[in-house]
């Protein structure tokens, strides 16, 4: 069953074709009547003239509701006015699904209505432009690394005791080896495969069991993961630069139609240009307080004020060196001042926030132990994870990038939830 | 800290650079010594003549072990007969990291032993080998699915009751919704995103229970999944035809050297190229009766009888059209013979078996909705499945291939296990 699609019209003018789609909306004057049609690949107005076509076509045009499947046959015309620049002159048309009140209708609806209708509101105009925009996202990013001779490890989902928080794991029964815990990173297994393999990324889904319901959290999300040897934490940031500005750039050069479906402000995405503007977490700290914000060196940087410092800059920002005490076990110690981690968080403008969290990770095999020890974590399950600093130790750095997170400022949408598919909150499973 | 790479080393005869990386083997005559040094991305012959070089460089060259992680320094020479071509004429040596008894070492282990000690046994050259070929498998899936405007749509891993088989499922508990459940396919949310985008690809882990210790399964694998709207199950088998050829050709193409450190015979994947034979199951099993095999119209076809159908072939078989009562509830109806589903398993040759299942997707709404009652699903976690038929349905197919079989075949390595970084089976959680 061949059939022509609606974004592969363009080699098709003044041919008779047939397009197999959806109706998305109708309209008709009595002598003269159009509908939109929708096949995934673009929008088709077709146009229907009473006087030109059997009166049973016509008959059964009246009858056409939101979402109806449907075989329109006519010839294709070249029509600038039309989306996407072509339009249907229709002769025939088959239904082929009826839709009965479909539930979306262009009116608005309550937000948890339409993600109790998830699978039918990723027909709409937007999320259709949204999902496009991150497909892009996902394939820029495998283009990036695979151009730069990174190797893709895909890293386990289902692991033992080990992670990155002690807390906020899934947990499932395991045959006879008791729980297993879904993956919070790939990072760990990363490093191993790092120094096999020299330059790696893991890509997949990744999960927490945290209770926080604000606009930037999901359950289960996509992150990207490289991890390379013989990286220091300048150059991991050099990398985070490069890559984070090749995604955009490639969504501004392929997806500009989209972006422009969801009236996206894109002049704020030309200016992300490497380099981005460095900021050590003390000086952060040092600039949050001379605006009068209320904390003290060796405090989180919360939402809030990320959302301070990267109004500042026209691009991503990097913020780096945390205090060793709130961040991860694995991260290495600055030689220059042992309180901190050589460490950096990425943060978006226009308050979008960490997008990535990146650092070098320590290589010595005692002071790992003693992290390992010192955050009540069991070294038994850490065993192979010191094994990498017992053979060949090695510099090596790497970084998780969200691709929600990602995704939602690229677009421009308020909430990450709507920058995924079929999206896992505390309170949603369903669809 | 930027440095230079064994695989970016063509530029740079006549200089004099330094490599990081690991020691594999060392040799010494007591005046000339070699160390083959691997970064990941490549290999690298260092020569070291003890009259040139400092008398502690050339003691610290006779204390390195296997897996040493150093830096070299020297002048780079082309030398056909070293492994990628170059070879070092060492003048530095600094050792950074200590090996003391690597585990694995040249000689012949148990599976056991090297499964427990994956995240080592991947440095070894075979397993890099593997790691890279699944590396281009899994971007030539992207690109092919990319060049022919799929779009990809990430679907959850967490979902409530629904799936393929009701056993075989991992739960965990999801917050106050009850149980979650790991996905074992994400074809059904792929369904919902056809009717939005119209090609569309998911691709990621998936999980089975199950208890099956063959050389075939893992209890976490990836899964990629095209579902195409206004597809049918004939065009659907042209679609795999093309995407396995394509896959096959590009690891010929671009990963010859890791196909021959496998010692692949690629004259057998050479003949891999579109249209595949097809075979009716019904022709298959009366084949197979005569060839003595014991088996009736209606029970599936094992292991052992797939090995029987592909080996007539020098490239994969499809076996369409099964038995309704052996496949999935979502399987299409087979209008011709209605004992029948609109579905077709591809298999490779030379043993390695089942690598696609795909199908025609029923769209008939009160026809699915028996089917879910008769396979005592519940209807009410299918209702949002059951919708796509009741607006606007379409005839759609897709099917899955999965990743680890697909390397396996193409490595010509016996057992699945080594086409994962970490293999995840009913008695493996470790590393």
């Amino acid at each position: 069953m061949s059939h022509v699609e609606i974004g592969g019209l363009s080699g098709c003018v003044g041919e008779t074709v047939t397009i197999q789609g959806w109706v998305t909306t109708t309209r008709s004057s009595g002598k003269v009547a159009f509908a939109v049609i929708r096949d995934g690949t673009g929008l088709l107005q077709c146009v229907l003239v009473k006087s030109q076509v059997a009166e049973e076509v016509w008959d059964r045009f009246q009858g056409l509701t939101q979402e109806t499947s449907v075989a329109v046959t006519g010839e294709v015309r070249a029509e600038p006015r039309s989306p996407g620049g072509y339009e249907l002159g229709l002769t025939g048309l088959e239904v082929i699904g009826e839709s009965v009140d479909f539930p979306i209708s262009p009116k608005e609806h309550g937000t948890a209505f339409l993600h109790e209708h998830r699978h039918l509101w990723l027909r709409s105009r937007r999320q259709v432009a949204i999902a496009r925009v991150r497909h892009e996202v996902v394939q820029a990013i495998r283009d990036f690394l695979y151009e730069r001779g990174f190797v893709c490890v895909d890293t386990p989902i289902l692991t033992g005791a080990i992670g990155e928080e002690a807390g906020n794991l899934f947990s499932t029964e395991y045959f006879d080896l008791g729980s297993a815990y879904l993956a919070q990173t790939g990072q760990l297994y990363g490093e191993a495969a790092a120094a096999a393999l020299g330059k790696i990324y893991c890509f997949g889904p990744t999960f927490r069991a945290e209770k926080s319901k604000t606009r930037r959290h999901l359950t289960e999300f996509w992150m990207v993961e490289p991890e390379v040897a013989w990286l220091d934490s300048d150059g991991n940031m050099e990398l985070q630069e490069q890559f984070i500005s090749y995604i955009v750039a490639r969504a501004l050069d392929r997806r500009a139609e989209e972006l422009k479906e969801l009236e996206r402000d894109t002049s704020r995405l030309e200016s992300v240009t490497a380099p981005f503007p460095r900021l050590s977490y003390t000086d952060a700290i040092a600039y949050l307080k001379s605006e009068g914000h209320d904390l003290e060196w060796g405090a989180d940087i919360g939402g809030d004020e990320e959302t301070v410092l990267a109004s500042r800059y026209d691009r991503p920002v990097f913020v780096y060196n945390y205090p060793k005490a709130i961040k991860a076990f694995y991260m290495k110690e600055n030689p220059d001042d042992p309180r901190t981690v050589l460490s950096n968080d990425c943060l978006a403008p226009e308050g979008y926030g960490e997008i990535i969290g990146g650092s070098q990770r320590e290589d010595d095999y005692d002071r790992l132990l003693a992290r390992i020890v010192d955050y009540g974590l069991d070294p038994d399950a850490y065993k192979w994870y010191l094994d990498l600093r017992k053979y060949g130790t090695f510099a090596h750095s790497g970084f998780g990038l969200g691709v929600e997170r990602t995704v939602a400022w690229i677009c421009g949408i308020p909430h990450i939830r709507e920058a995924i598919a079929f999206p896992r909150q505390i309170h949603r499973l369903y669809p």
